[in-house]
Formats: C-alpha cells, structure tokens, sequence
C-alpha cells in the first residue's frame, strides 16, 4: 500500500527515470488558498546544489493536475506532478546483475519478480521524497497554527555541519547525520490511544523515507537509562505545561500541548564513491564494485524539510481525525 | 482507529478496570491450529510476580469468542477476551483532579472531554498489551517459519539485568530499559517500497505499546556516525546475504533475507514511588503527589513478549499482502 | 475483512451457535448517552415471535464489554456482545454432507476449506444481524437530527402484510417482501464523488445483511423507464428543495436535504419448509432435502429495523466524514 | 474517499474540465503484460459517436505515469492519464446561480463551500468514468480467467434500442436504460461473509458511476414476490453447479461458481434538451432553464463498458484478498 493516512490521504507514484512522479491527496479540506508557488520555499530546500549533494539537479515545478481551482483546494483529490527530465538511465544498466550495496535493487528484484523500473531505485528511489514535500506544503496549510521545524543537529558525528561535509569530500566517503524536528502549537489530544498514537503515525511516515534507520521522541533512547523520577515530567498549569519535556510533547500516545519533539537517524548515502565489495550475478563471485550514477555524499543535508514534510502529514490526519470524533456535549 | 492492518487486522477493545479487554482479528486464514492453551506461553511472560514487577496479579485466561472451531482458526473473525478480575478502582479517584505525570490522564481527560473510562488509565492501560500479546500468538502461528525473539538487552542502563532491579528496589524510583528483537526466517520482499515499509509497519505497532520512546533498526542512531564504506553492508551470494548486517535485515523498507534486527527504548515506568509534582485543578495549584496503586519498578521486563507480538503483527500483514500480490509470470 | 466503516468503523463477529456474538465500534464520538436500555426497543423489533417469524427466541440482552463509562460513550472502542443460549446444534450436522439450496453452507465450506463453523450458518447466519443492530442503535445517537424509518411495504407480492403471512403459513412455503426505508432530517453535502457516494455507503452495509437481493433509490428501477423531462426533480428554493423527489434525496452521490428514499429487496427464507433437493456428497446424487431447524417464513418481517440500523451506520460514518473536511473559509 | 478496493486500491482524480483526468491503482501484481493500446477497445465502447449520444468526443488516449516498465506492469503504484482536450467551460458559467436539476451542482456547492470546479460537474462530471474504464483494464488483466460482459437490455423502456433512441431523438428528451451483467468464471468463494460481500462489493463501485439508481442480484426484486421453493436454486453437482440462477451466482454474499448475474438501472441523462425549472439564487424564483453545454440523450448506451470496469475492479480486489487468506491445511 502506498498510500499514507485516513482521512488526509497521501499517495505516491512515479519512478526515478520515469516520465512524472507525483502525489494524490485526497481528503484535503476545500477552500485553501494554495499556488504552486507555494510549495518552491520546500522543494527549494530539498534541492541538491549545496556541498555534498548530488550534481543531479531538477527543476521541481509542480504542476497541479487536479484538486485547485482559483487558486483555491475543491476538495477534489489533490493531484500533484513533478517531471523527470534530468535522468540517465544507461547509468543504471549494470544494476541488473551487481545489486548496489546498501540499495534497494536485490529486494526489488526479488520481490516484484524482476519486473520493477530498477533505473535509479525506480519507484523506491528518493527522488519520490519531492512529491512526500509537495504533500508536506499541503499538509502545513491543513494545520496552519501548528509550527514544523527539521535541522540537520549533527553530520557524519560531528555538530559543525560544514566541517563534516568538508570531511567527506576530502574523504570521498559519504556520510550520515541526525535530524531534530520539534512542532510548537500542537493542541492536546492528537493521536489515539492504540494503533495511532502520535508516534505511530509520525514513525509510520518517517520511515517512509530513505535513508531513515531510527526515531526517539523526547529523551527517546537516553530515558531507557533515566529514572521515574527524573523522567517524568511535572504538570504546572491547568493547560497541561510541564517543567521539563522528557515526553516530547507526547503521553499515552497522545499530544499534551508542550512542545512536539523527536530526532532520526540517517544512514550515510549507500551510494559512496569509496570502492565495495558485491554479489555479482553473472559471475557467481563477490566482485569489487564503485557505485555509478551522480549521488549526494551526505543525504542527510536534503532529508529536514522531508522529516517536517512527514510530520505534516501525520499530524493533519490525526487532526482531522479529531475534528471527525470531538466528544459531544 | 484502534485497529492495525490491512490484511491482518487486528483491533484492541476494553479498559483497564472494564469487565473485560480483548482483540479481534479480522482476516485470520482459516485452517490454523490453534487453543487457549497455545496462548499460555507468551502470556505467562508478560505477567507480572518477579522482582521489579506489579503485585497486581491478573489470570490472564484467554476465552475464545468466535473464529475458532474444533481448535482450528474458521476463517471468520476471531475474538480473544480476557476478564480483569483484579481491580481496585477507588485508588484512582483523585486521579480526576491530580493528573499523574508521565501518564495519560491529563490528554486523556482534554481529548476525550472528560467522558473517558479514567480508572487505572482506561482504554490507554499497559493492561491492554494482553490482547497484543494474545494477537501475537496468532500472528507467530500464520508465519510459522519465522522466528521473533525478543529480550531486554539492558535495565537501568545496566546490561545486568538483576544488578539494576535490586538497585530499583532499593532506591524505590522506576527503570526503563532496551529491548533487543530479532527475526530469523524472514523471507527476501517483505515490506512495500513507500509508506509501508517494513520499518514503517514495526515502529507503527511498536509504537502502540505504552512506554515505548524510541527504536532503531540494525546500527540506528549509530550508522548517523558511520561512512558509507563502514555501514553497506556487501552482498555475498545470490540470497542476498550479508557480510555485515548494518541494515537490520532491510533495505529500502523491504526485508533482504538476513537477520531482522531491532532495539526500543522503554522509559521508567510513570508510575514511580518517589514523591513527584503535579498540577491539582481542586487547589489550582502545583502540589507533591505519590501515585497510588500496585505498580511495576521496571515495565520492561514484561515488553520484550509484547514486542515480539507488535513483530509478529506486523510481518504477518506484510506476509499476507505478498501472497496477495504476487507477480505474475 | 469484517468491518465498514471509514470513521464510524463497525466491525462484527460471532457465529450463530457460539458462546456470544457481538460488534466493536470504533470512532465513536466520547460523551453520547447510551445504556443498555437504550438498544432495547431496537433489538425487541428485530426479535422473533410474530407469526411467520422462526421459534428461536433468544433473549438478545445486550452486554456493554467496553466503550461506556457512566452511561456515556467514552471515546474508546465500544464492544456489545449478546449470548447465544438457544441453540440446537445437532440440528445442523447433515449440513456437512447435505448443502442446503439457498444458503451459504456450500460456498463458506469451499472457502474456509471446510474449516468455518458451519452449524446454524456460522459467521454468515442472520443472527449477526443482533450485532448489526445494536450498532445502529448507536449510530442513530451520532447523528440524533436524522430520522430513519424503514418499514415493511409488501410481503410475497401483496401490500397486506397480514394476508400473505396467513397465506404462507397455509401454503408452508417462504416468502419474500420489499422494505422501503426512508430518512428526513439528512443535512445536504453527505457522500463523496466518487467511490463514497451515499448510495455506494448505503447499498454496501444494506448487502451485508443476509436474503437483501436488489436495492433501488428514488424512482429507481422506474427511472429507467423515464424521460429526462419527466424524471428530473425542479428545485424550488435555496435550500435546494425540489418539487419532486425521484432522485430519492440524493445528486451525484451526495444529499439534496430532501428526504432520502431506497428500497431493498428481501428474498423468501432460503429455509422453507418444502421440500427441495439438493447434492448430497456421500451418496453422490441429487437427493430431496428437507431443511431441519427452527426458521421464519418471512424473515422480511424482521429485516425493516435492520435497514434502519444499516442505514444509520452508513450515514453516520459519512457525516463524521464531513465533519472532518468541513471547508475552510 | 475517492478510493475503492483493500488490495487493488484504484483512486480517481481529475475534473472534468482541467489539464488531465487520471486513475492510480496500487496494489497490483508486478508481470503482467500491459500496454496503452490494450486500452483503446474498452475506451472506445466508452465513447460517444453513436446517435444519442455527446458531439463532445474526447480522443481518449491513455498516457501511463507510472507503474508500467517495457509492457509490464511492476508492482508499483500504476497511474494513467488522459487529457482533457475538448472543454468549452464558458458553457457552464450559468451554473453558479442556477443549479441544473438532477445534476449535482447544487449538492457540490454546498459540501465544498463553494469552492469546487463547478465546470462541467468538475471531479463529479461522467467524464471521470474514462479513468475507471481504464482502472477495470487493468482488474480484468488481473482476474484473466473471468469474463465479464455488460450490455443495455433496454433503453427508454423498450428492448429495441434502436427505436427507443429514435424517439428520443424526435421528442428531444432524454431516456434511461437497464444494463444486465454476467460474468463468467468466477471461482466459488469470492466475497466475505459480513460488510464486504460480493454484492457489496460490486454494488458500492456500481453506485460511483454517475446516473446508476438501482441494482437486482439474480432474480432481484422479483425474488421479493416469489416463494422459497420456487426462488431456492437446487445443487446438482460437487462443484456448486444449479439447477436455476436466481441467486445470481452468489448465496450468502459469497460467489457459488455459477454465472454472477445483476442488472443495473440508469436515469435518463439529467441535461435534457427540454426546458425545465429550477431555482435562480440571483433572482431568487423558480425559473424556466434550458440546459446548455453538449450532452448525451441516452447516456445508458455508454455506462456497459463502465458496469464491466466496476465489476472487473471490485471481483479483482476480493480475489486477491481470498490469495491472501487462504486456508492452511
């Protein structure tokens, strides 16, 4: 299934080299006021061009194909479109007999029978990650009050970003990072107690998206070595503020109107310039392989607006599955 | 929505100090053997009686509603419940006014407009994790060739697991702790390319279990600090085997045929002995509280069986979604 | 799958002759007054004892399991369960080897594999229908502006109900019946475009229910046989009310807010006294059959209130819908 | 939700008057052969062209977005596009003030606070059952061993096509139809027992295409007058074969492997060339109105091929949810 949420519906196509990748919305609430210049503020920052990106640079226009009408959402399905023109698919050829390590290219052919688009990760790839962005902007208008913010906190171990991407390209070995992402705004009650807490349902698209190997929310991995004492967080005021926020923002799975907080990890590019080892089909031996094809050293310098993106679009499901259920009176 | 699954649906009802709690599970194959007594096991290993654990004591007798005929599964959904025959409701009347941090009582009463079952934490209870781990049961027995193991890797921070109990019990303040859980036997394709990956699916149930902060699949948060050549890990044969396993067994969301590795963080358990602060709506005014009730030091010494059914919930739906897309040749 | 439901998720389960049969409503709205009797009078309309209607009597006294605290709903998982206590299951053992004509013991034992609970119909018998209705007593409490009235129009042919019953109950053989069922109060805009259209809601829970063979809104069947000129409903203010009302209260799958308008029908019990024939498996022949058990010579006497309660789960679950995209202005 | 199917997701988006109308089906089997000229017969049958029908003809070339790689399908979402390239949408400016009876701008205006493409019906127009037509391409591909066929079994009330469109086409009004459908091949056991049977299933896509009123199962409303002897179809053989077919191939929602049969009713085209009424909210009376635009007199001579596309995608999606589940021996 490739479609994310219950009532605010995001679903992704397209290929990496294919003609368009794209996102349906459906769900959306009408009477938005939404342009696709709206959305070029996030798909500019999930563009390559920095150090340590990908020399592979598209022009991400979105074009709306349904859903928008005087600049305004109908309520219709929401059907947005990116095209792919900067592809080189004779790249990819090799693919088909050396799976790339840390890639997707063994499980896909594996799992679809050899029949999967496997030029450039096809459907798996993350270029998909600009359409879940286009979805993130919707979703951002969906929840105008509540305030999404991603940064990259740490690359390849280091808290001086710049100092890490210099690293790796001297190095010509690419690098992971740490991404914190925090929401301010959120009211209280989002999120069911079973099966979609707020966690589930951020977790659930987070690792949606490449790359992802972890999550924490508030003290996450380090409460698992604090006590009672220290981690629980003192209720100060009638609106639920507490002293301390080794919650996040989150009890029972649901949001308690502090601050929203958690962090991912991002596993360094899989496609490193460094040479490696693979299972070569055609010759039945583990052979030395260098990735082709253009790739970011450090991935993770594109992935913050892709988290906020993510969050976005759990949070307005789950918002508006509040709005469907509020208690009556 | 208080259901997981697309395939293998599985839905939690009841309260902590309701007559009963149960699950249902709703498009279980028919054919499957199964009665109370397979259920037994796994339910003896999440219940409480060891040092570090709650005196409340439940029977936790597992009786079949429905779906099941002549001990085999029918087909038709199958409902499992539970009676809770050890409540003392009146500890939880102040609960009303003082909200117990780290618990769900304040977002609970603000969602819910006060109209929820607040005793013992209602709906939102870890006593509702039996019907997990009775879904669990059945999950493990419709992928027989797969097997989940789940243990807690650390306590209190402490790798000795006795060690950081008696600590807990001396110093009478709550622990949290690691869970390590592996699969073996998952075969190569299991997860779907975008928002149902195979970590999107685990971390979505996992994340359903209370008192769960964080998780991390393969090297987690570590591969953030690992180069690309340190963390791919090369394939060796044509079964996609490993050398390393920083991935966890997964790649681009879908199982690779290694070993599915994954560890969660479990905070101390909110309801510790120590003498905490909260906000008192009678009073309007933040007082010293002590939580009330039979309570557990260390919660997770009773997860790693609930963690392992969240797995086995999991996978048992993507298995099942596998056989229903099969390519076809 | 078992369930219906987008946002008002009703899921059944039980068999005719297991301990209990109940439902699970899921994104129940917290704070609705409900108790037990209140399901009642409902449950009392759907119950046997008129005459052509079956000599099994059952008790039907619902059991709240979880969802309601203090006579109110509460927001979590709301489960209702009836015991089975008159059940006669020797009468269905032939069934194994004998299908009955009508039924669905030949279809669920080539299904399930011969492994459904094939006594009284399992899963599939009319008595889930209990279920069905308890639920739709519960959603006429969602939506408590809207009036469902669904009501016996013909039986066997003939609008005198009573002179058919006589003359099926002299004939002993089964009859048939229509239910017209209509609903006023239905605010406009409820149903989606397209794949949630209010008559795709309706029909879909309507053909749930056991014997239900056609359902026709407005005009229906009729339409066919209509000009555009003759067919076609005027509006005649703007409150979009019409002088005529064959689209049955509904345009384009969505509300007019004029009286919505459907008929179902009901076939005769598959169950007649008469003699049939059918394949019998161990002889391997066309054999004649008596039907054995305690049946209804018109269960259409029986269905009117369950066409309410569909009606009113379909309903339900699509106004929350809308309560969950209301336009942003 | 403008998506139908648990297994084979098809969604639909698109207005009948923007760039491209366009159908994404997730969840389909990788391997099988698909190419767009695969589409074009089914397409055709669609058309208009014939008398009675639209002069507004629309090339209706399918362009595949996604989903498709060197004629197979690869198991990733499948997305289909077909240009709208034939729209005067100054034809419909009239519609904000005066809502054309039987259509459902006046409905849409309301559920979207206005804000919907009024435009032709917008997303609520027929022309979106283009994009359907090509989505049950695809589902007969999927179930190739099933034949479906839907034909008009009368129109304007005659069994003489030809003739009633004749006299439609002198009186200037416009005429409704029945549709019968068969399919052939169906496997016995398709469908679930409870909200999810076949009859369910067909029936909820049968009532997304625009103008449907009614739908009969087997003998359908003529059921409701018969007697069970007379109604019940006696089993000859092990295989579930019958003597007679007024069940329509399907015994408690499931399908017995006879022939499934049911028939449709379709209203005449609500823009009927004659004049009518209906309120003007500039003027606010009831005024006389003549539909513009170009539009079918019979749109029943278009909907058979529509009828199959729904049958197609809702039979493909519980087969694949029977591959699912099937029983463990």
């Amino acid at each position: 299934m490739n479609t994310f949420g219950n009532i605010f519906r995001v679903s992704i196509f397209g290929e990496s080299h294919g003609k368009w990748v794209g996102v349906t919305i459906d769900g959306c609430p009408a009477g938005i006021p939404l342009s696709e210049n709206d959305l070029l503020p996030d798909l500019d920052r999930r563009k390559a061009g920095a150090a340590g990106t990908t020399p592979r640079k598209e022009e991400d226009i979105p074009l709306f194909v349904s859903g928008v009408f005087n600049n305004r959402t109908t309520g219709a399905p929401l059907t947005i479109v990116f095209e792919n023109n900067n592809t080189r698919s004779a790249d990819y050829d090799a693919i088909k007999n050396t799976p790339r390590p840390g890639h997707a290219d063994f499980v896909l052919d594996k799992k679809f029978g050899g029949f999967n688009d496997h030029r450039g990760g096809g459907h798996s790839s993350g270029r998909l990650t600009v359409a879940l962005v286009a979805a993130g902007c919707v979703a951002k208008k969906v929840i105008p009050r509540i305030k999404i913010e991603a940064q990259l906190a740490e690359a390849g171990g280091d808290t001086n970003i710049e100092t890490a991407i210099d690293k790796a390209v001297t190095n010509q070995d690419s690098i992971g990072g740490i991404i914190a992402c925090s929401a301010t705004g959120v009211p209280v009650g989002i999120g069911e107690p079973f099966f979609n807490s707020l966690e589930s349902a951020i977790s659930h698209v987070i690792f949606s998206i490449p790359a992802i190997k972890g999550i924490e929310f508030g003290s996450g991995f380090a409460a698992a070595r604090m006590t009672g004492s220290e981690h629980n967080d003192a209720i100060v005021d009638e609106h639920g503020t507490t002293r301390t926020n080794n919650a996040g923002g989150i009890n029972g799975g649901i949001s308690n109107s502090n601050e929203l907080y958690f962090r991912v990890a991002v596993k360094p590019t899989s496609s490193t310039p460094k040479e490696q080892q693979t299972w070569n089909n055609a010759t039945k031996s583990v052979e030395a392989f260098t990735v082709k094809g253009r790739h970011d050293l450090c991935i993770a310098l594109r992935v913050p607006v892709v988290v906020e993106a993510a969050t976005a679009i759990a949070i307005a499901d789950l918002v508006m599955a509040n709005n469907a259920t509020q208690p009556q009176k």
